[in-house]
């Protein structure tokens, strides 16, 4: 059964503990990364008497972030069939699992402001399920559907939001979805079992703004499963536990291609034409993110058995 | 007066130590990292007792990379004027100071083989400055020409190893680029004072491929210097001491723009085809690395007041 275990401050106290009703039980022990939770804390929890009987009411603590900045924000670009779709990409053609990261001081808690740096005129959100890693990886490994859950020991909600006047005029993804606050993560590392990963296909994102629901797909609906992923990701790179990946976005999001012909002109455009081009459409584009609105995000399954929470951000320009 | 720094195991130990011409000195203390190393083992080293007055021979300590995994492996794309026009990319036209990431488990020590993946038909070589962070940043800061020296703390021999046809097609860069091995780094951490750093322009980048010069140019050809760099770097992002920054590769790698109508025809192809294509023209590209091949890369100023070293690399097959 999926445990929901945040990381929060109380009485001048940085602690992790699980979340039962109203309540936070603390888990006994120190561990200043979320590596350190997840290789020592989640088997202090598992033992049995790694939790205390009482704790701090829920109100009255602060949450943070579930995953400290040491860790490694990796990602996975288009890899649901709607958001391709409406990113002008063919589900059909596009034959690879494509990775990128994000910067990871841009990780924040769950319920942020999302600071709109100055200069940026297009900014969008992705709701996404973010796998977090329970052990140290370092060479090629076969990941399969019966041993995910040796890899996969939580899941957190994540918003990958991102500048689309950044990213898309300079081609590379990293600095337009790495800017500070861009990926709120949280409020819970929920601990998932075989039988919860077993699930995994019928978790619902959900993401809306001001109240209007934007996104709302199964995770069904993802082209590049976990264990092929993970299974991929392993033959090129390292990771830790309390590295997390996110695993893309379904359709919904601000951004919309423009017509094939227009597309293709972009393609062949200065980078400097196509940021103008990007701009004037996004400046009649009611659905991109502007000062004052409020992000709500959330991702469970239908039944609530796994809930990995929710979001709530408000846009904000900085200074 | 730059000092070149080696990590290095010896005697059953890992340790720092400064390289005075065959000897090595090792410097007191112990520091787990590269972070650690910049922060306490150069003040170490500065307050004038931290140095053991006599060490092994270098040619008997096994040199490791001096940038452990831990640490952000930061990149700018395209950034030498040279390197832009032969990847068909109009310097005047790219306004963009593009960053990216390296997986930091691609890091190995400067003398590694380095491991062509099977399916990897394209692999390419790039000598690049690396910039070696000595404080911990979070948040903007302005560098300038006087106060830089204040933020790079040291200098690494960086050689950005590249599969050419899987970052291409994927247009993101991260995989095609961070297979393991596809980093040597050092063999020095060549800790640079104020003087150094105004010399930077000086520095010349070398690489040959069995004996033969392919890549040999001055840093002043570089595009988007340091300081306007590390300021823009700090607006979105933060960085701590022991991280670096991969500055960009001058002209002279394998890769070679195809004419500018089968460039734009290869932007509107599916990923798959462009791929194809890329693959073709390998395959009657002298110019791209092969198992066998040996790599030798070095930077230093023509007065070799300043010197990162030599690497040499052998490029074999997995397995």
């Amino acid at each position: 059964m999926a445990t929901n275990v945040i990381r929060y401050r109380h009485a001048g106290e940085t602690r992790w503990g699980v979340v039962e009703g109203a309540t936070v039980k603390p888990i006994a022990g120190e561990f200043a990364t979320t590596r350190d939770f997840m290789l020592r804390g989640v088997e202090r929890l598992r033992s049995g008497d790694g939790l205390e009987h009482s704790g701090p009411p829920l109100s009255e603590v602060e949450v943070l972030c579930p995953i400290t900045e040491d860790r490694q924000f990796l990602c996975q670009a288009v890899n649901y069939g709607t958001h391709m779709r409406e990113s002008g990409l063919d589900p059909d053609a596009s034959p690879f699992n494509i990775f990128f990261r994000k910067a990871s001081s841009c990780l924040a808690p769950a319920d942020s402001d999302i600071v709109k740096p100055a200069h940026v005129e297009f900014l969008d959100y992705e709701v996404e399920i973010g796998l977090v890693f329970s052990r140290d990886v370092s060479g090629p490994t076969e990941v399969r559907a019966d041993n995910l859950h040796e890899h996969v020991g939580a899941l957190v909600l994540l918003n990958d939001v991102s500048a689309r006047d950044v990213q898309l005029p300079e081609m590379q993804f990293y600095k337009g979805k790495s800017y500070r606050t861009f990926g709120p993560a949280g409020p819970y590392l929920t601990l998932v079992t075989r039988e919860d990963l077993a699930r995994f296909d019928a978790l619902r994102l959900e993401l809306s703004v001001n109240g209007q629901t934007r996104q709302s797909s199964l995770a069904s609906d993802m082209v590049h499963k976990p264990p092929a992923t993970l299974t991929e990701l392993s033959s090129f790179q390292n990771w830790e536990a309390g590295d997390i990946l996110a695993t893309g976005t379904p359709g919904g999001c601000a951004l919309r291609a423009p017509p094939k012909p227009i597309m293709m002109l972009a393609q062949v455009m200065s980078p400097k034409r196509r940021q103008k081009l990007i701009r004037r459409a996004a400046q009649k584009n009611p659905r991109r993110l502007e000062p004052g609105d409020l992000v709500e995000a959330s991702i469970r399954t239908d039944d609530a058995a796994i809930d990995l929470g929710v979001q709530r951000n408000r846009v904000v320009t900085m200074g």
